[in-house]
């Protein structure tokens, strides 16, 4: 459900109407009945009348449909809509915590995040960056990445939250190789075929056969492509990041493997800005978020498209499929 | 005319024909008659019979429609279309040299430049990495910057063809004030008002308040920010580049400042491959270029769209206009 005092709450009533979703899915809404209702009606989106209510962990694996699993961790009257406290960000912690142990023991398939707020964590004490790192922690794992999925441009990342000069001495080998795996096996999730995966430079023009920067396309890039090329991964480059996002190389490819934050940031935002999905590839789970935040200035008031959460649940139920067969 | 053996040829036997620019120009292309006869002949594409050749210099300035200064620089049978060359390459290379000559004396108002071959020039013992350093060695140019135009996004760049790491130590106060008043100073004159320059940060999130990144933000190019507002010009930022580029920013912007090539040719390409326009600004002569290159895989077909060049000589029109005022 997000922090309750953002789109979350209004997000989540939607979500369990959706019929081009329950056709596939059943989903449950890990949050609280009241602030849901409450999220309704302020903003006159319908409620979905065979919404199941569970109020135990063990019950969260037995819904025939659309459910809410009442976890109780806040009142309507402890936060206000649109307002950052400490209360509301604690209960956003909860949730995840819970869907969490829900995923990891199987009572459902995967995690779809709602926006928390990590300035309302930090006022509860809660010190996480984000979903993110909560599902890394809570899994103990140390090897994942970020993937912004969308149906025109799929970028997963070797560096994403760090300085820019921090980059290139986080480029290494067997860094990039494994996105190049994490971002091949979730493709062939999704695609249910082998996918088709370019893997970025580091500098203008890919380097320009040395021309420019540090070698760190020989280095690092090249022998990653190779040893994923060795393992059957259709790995190609590394090609100059500029004209790997050109319509015909979007067209033809299904992945796009990056050095650093912007360089796929840029383009997914250019190109799918309502609709890309963050997802982590490499936890033991399978969670996908929103790409979107907690939008304050908004919530409550019916406005918050949908978009990315139905987007976002979609590219949930895809991973959840095991690929066709076990090579790439 | 750019490289015999390229796709110039052909593009300028389209020009001559363009009616949609003949309107607002003369365009005279630098090249040799009978070159582009044999490419007309060889694409089908239709002469023009009302093109004037001149054959001096001196009679550049007096033309009254579409023309050829026919430069003499090569025959028909001393290359071969879609092949490298040292003859085409310095044949190409020489046009130039005419055309610098014929805008820094006054007979033109504005040099567009076909595209030649850095590999042709360089058989013909010609070191130049492209149209850009011949025009800045020619004008003895130090201070000038890399501006990508198009009517859907338009990037200055505050540092080219470098490689990623050298980036930073590059970004110095100066530097960055230094494009923004160039950014500003072509903004006013196509836009004939007061454009909205964009200036966009180095580091993830703009650096986040210092969370990433070594604070170049606050070093150069907040520093630099302030200096531009202080002579007027509106200028903003330092924004996170991945969300500059998005379809509102686009919208309620004139142009984006960027801190390296990527940073600005990912989202040109990306959003606006077919017609963006390359042009130097800070020479003291007005001189844009297509966005593309020789292509001798369809040289000498007819297949070479002329879109970016008609793009390149109607910024090359708007930039020959004087400003509404003198002021930003």
């Amino acid at each position: 459900m997000g922090d309750p005092a953002g789109v979350g709450p209004e997000l989540g009533v939607r979500l369990l109407s959706e019929s081009s979703l329950l056709a596939h899915c059943r989903p449950i809404v890990f949050g609280d009945v009241a602030v849901m209702r409450a999220a309704g009606e302020a903003t006159g989106i319908a409620w979905n009348e065979a919404t199941q209510i569970v109020n135990q962990a063990a019950d969260v694996g037995g819904i025939t449909g659309p459910a809410i699993y009442d976890i109780g961790a806040i009142e309507p009257g402890a936060f206000s809509p649109g307002e950052l406290s400490a209360a509301a960000g604690k209960a956003a912690y909860t949730y995840v915590e819970h869907s969490i142990e829900a995923v990891q023991s199987g009572r459902v398939d995967a995690v779809t995040t709602l926006p928390l707020n990590k300035e309302a964590m930090r006022m509860a004490g809660i010190n996480f960056p984000g979903h993110t790192e909560i599902f890394a922690s809570r899994t103990n794992t140390d090897d994942f990445c970020m993937m912004q999925y969308s149906e025109i441009i799929t970028c997963t990342f070797v560096t994403v939250h760090v300085g820019y000069a921090e980059v290139p001495a986080l480029l290494t080998r067997d860094r990039i190789l494994q996105v190049i795996e994490l971002t091949a096996d979730a493709l062939t999730r999704i695609r249910k075929r082998s996918p088709r995966i370019v893997v970025c430079g580091l500098n203008p023009h890919a380097g320009e056969h040395g021309l420019f920067g540090d070698g760190e396309e020989e280095r690092a890039i090249i022998p990653a492509i190779e040893a994923a090329r060795e393992q059957g991964i259709n790995a190609v480059g590394p090609v100059p990041p500029d004209t790997a996002f050109i319509k015909s190389s979007l067209e033809a490819n299904d992945a796009f493997v990056c050095m650093y934050h912007d360089q796929g940031h840029i383009p997914v935002k250019a190109l799918a800005f309502d609709s890309a999905v963050n997802t982590t590839l490499g936890l033991p789970v399978i969670r996908t978020s929103v790409d979107h935040g907690t939008a304050f200035d908004i919530a409550w008031t019916g406005k918050a498209r949908p978009d990315s959460l139905y987007s976002a649940v979609r590219l949930a139920i895809d991973l959840s499929r095991e690929p066709a067969s076990a090579s790439h």
